[in-house]
């Protein structure tokens, strides 16, 4: 853990390569890359396989390793996400809605008994077609009709402020990262084991009545979080 | 991309087998666990290896592996660092104060004209000895003195507001995930490549200026950030 594994000089080589070149440029290949630094490709494509995890670069099957696009949208606190990336065209998948147990964490973030009822909605958010997250809202009670609501509205916390009377006045927010699950690393196009950002929201109602517990995965290599606070 | 990883599979039958575990069991050795499961050493060493970054199991050289101790402290915002993990003894060892120049990222920051002068305070933060972040603050102009002053007082907020007269009034924050260079890996005890929880702080005064920009680099297995809002 105490000297730089071999790998990490040669990602620095390949940093100061790529330094200049514009999005979409090509890299030149492992063989290239091994014959030029005097390595092994064993060794280059660990370089490659972190530069990929950390969105520098992008693979291509068949098509060779580019030179990636800026990364980094910010997600911001207390909008719904519709809010959040103006200009894309934004839309989910509702993947499942359906009437669920809480399970302990639920149940002490909703402040409801154990086992209390809860509504689980689960989406993939999309901008201009591409998945940005995977979500998974849990709402106390029962929301009959909500499936169509969402359609129509596409919104979740419009649907449920004009549906359904509840609106959002708080939030809490936790962030973290997390490694992306099977299911979860195929909707987000990334491998399995790489790392998410992971935002955990309690959503409150003017009297402090917790009406959501969403768990919201990013690209972590596409995402950062914003929050902004001034001292009171 | 589309299916699922052996070795994911025994990670999940692993967790199924320290579910009810206290923190400091030991688990079977890869051996054992290779033969119960009837699969490969390598497959069992890269399960166990993704359950060590998520600070699930921890290994110890020679002594085997153990269940972790829950994770997840959590790092609130607009508070010295000094004020977030209440009980813990805090204190923090200066790497170093060095007068610099400001990079593009720092003078966009910091609102500075290209190339102006910054001083750069390099840290690591302990709570009760154990590293818990290294951190860069990076303050416009000079600061004559300012080695004494935080021997003196701990707290950089403290000693800024008490001999410097600059209070911090509001703050933007941008969390990330990155990958653990070696120096950093080193400082925080984990392996390069292993995902941190990177906080980017710009720290204002009550008019509007710009008077710290901070890069706190946290173990993404042990820390979370924790955000609060409410609807204006």
């Amino acid at each position: 853990m105490t000297s730089t594994p071999k790998y990490y000089t040669q990602k620095l080589r390949i940093l100061d390569l790529i330094e200049d070149a514009a999005p979409g440029d090509p890299l030149p290949t492992e063989r290239d890359l091994a014959a030029r630094f005097g390595t092994s490709r064993t060794t280059v494509r660990q370089a490659l396989t972190e530069l990929v995890t950390e969105g520098r670069i992008e693979r291509s099957q068949g098509r060779g390793t580019f030179v990636a696009a800026p990364p980094h949208i910010t997600v911001r606190q207390l909008t719904s996400f519709s809010e959040d990336l103006s200009g894309a065209r934004l839309d989910s998948d509702v993947l499942g809605i359906t009437l669920e147990t809480a399970d302990g964490e639920a149940a002490a973030a909703l402040a409801l008994a154990p086992a209390a009822e809860i509504t689980r909605v689960d989406r993939v958010r999309r901008s201009d077609g591409v998945a940005l997250a995977r979500e998974t809202a849990l709402l106390p009670g029962r929301y009959p009709g909500l499936a169509a609501e969402l359609a129509q509205h596409g919104s979740l916390y419009r649907a449920l402020r004009e549906r359904y009377g509840v609106a959002l006045d708080a939030v809490d927010d936790e962030v973290g990262t997390e490694l992306a699950e099977p299911a979860e690393a195929r909707i987000l196009g990334i491998e399995v084991g790489r790392p998410l950002l992971v935002v955990r929201r309690t959503g409150r109602a003017a009297d402090g009545t917790p009406v959501e517990f969403t768990r919201s995965a990013f690209r972590g290599d596409r995402f950062r979080f914003r929050a902004s606070t001034t001292r009171g």
